[in-house]
């Protein structure tokens, strides 16, 4: 997607060996217009999929997932975040480990909003070590739901998340696809 | 504003004496299309303010801010709630107490995303007691920011928030205003 990767040029930072900063558009100052796009794209991407609903995760999910629910018409649940070690009931629940903050979160979506046979696509930020998204498809395979997809904002392909997804044989789709950081440049695959 | 009001009686769930979840449609489950609705009518209220920059507060407040920026053409800045004691550098921080969980969080804002002379809109999802708005205008105190309004799309009116806000001499909006909890029904003022 053109207009994400040129703003990935211009306004990402890269910290460190393998850290991509986008707090300026994405995880904490938000462009919604930009929002918007993504939304739209995703729809066009699997617009051909029967989707019942999206999953993410808070909170920098929350905002592309919204625009893709508007566009594909259908509700958005975002997992909340918990780390504590007592879970309220009746949740679905899993541990997703993350490598750039070294903590552990459980995941937890309510069993109101996740339903046998129900078509659910998951969008996230980022695709990185594949934590959050492995976590999501735990949830939705406990709930007996059908997963349709990934879509990703941005995906570091050379961190192992891809492979991690294509082993459990889910479609993936990253809006821009990092292939490496070299000079403080971000090289897109 | 009607949809939202029908929304609340048909979907809410009271709990106790003065909880409402409505998260079957903003704090967990996310109605896309009601969202975008709350955005155009936070956008239609505040038209005539000159408005730089929306913030709001992860996570429930994300989905009605990004699609008021969206209709304002303005970026949103969502505050990271964090509870641990050591704090990074370069942030504008308040505390924030939740009477729901008992718990205090550190809400935070990068200095990069809140600059002297904004003029910024405030919007959340839920004024009870008025302390997650009331860090925020502490935020935007700090940065020598100034507050053009507060955009609440459920109001609890027999909570003190409004009170609050109110001696802080800030315009406020809220798009259902609830007077009671009666016989298990929502009371609108």
């Amino acid at each position: 997607m053109k207009i994400l990767e040129q703003k990935i040029q211009k306004d990402g930072r890269i910290l460190g060996a393998d850290v991509l900063k986008v707090d300026s558009f994405l995880n904490h100052q938000i462009d919604p217009e930009l929002m918007q796009a993504i939304g739209l794209e995703f729809a066009a991407l699997f617009a051909n999929e029967k989707i019942d609903k999206i999953l993410t995760v808070e909170s920098s999910g929350i905002a592309p997932a919204v625009f893709a629910g508007l566009a594909l018409h259908v509700p958005v649940v975002f997992a909340r975040k918990n780390k504590s070690l007592t879970l309220p009931e009746n949740v679905w629940t899993a541990d997703v480990y993350s490598f750039t903050k070294q903590t552990t979160n459980h995941i937890m979506i309510d069993h109101r909003f996740l339903s046998a046979n129900e078509n659910v696509l998951i969008i996230d930020d980022f695709l990185a070590n594949g934590q959050a998204a492995e976590g999501l498809l735990k949830i939705i395979n406990a709930a007996e739901a059908n997963v349709v997809g990934v879509g990703i904002v941005i995906e570091k392909t050379f961190q192992k998340g891809r492979q991690i997804l294509d082993e459990h044989g889910v479609r993936v789709e990253s809006l821009a696809r990092i292939k490496s950081f070299e000079n403080g440049q971000v090289i897109f695959l």
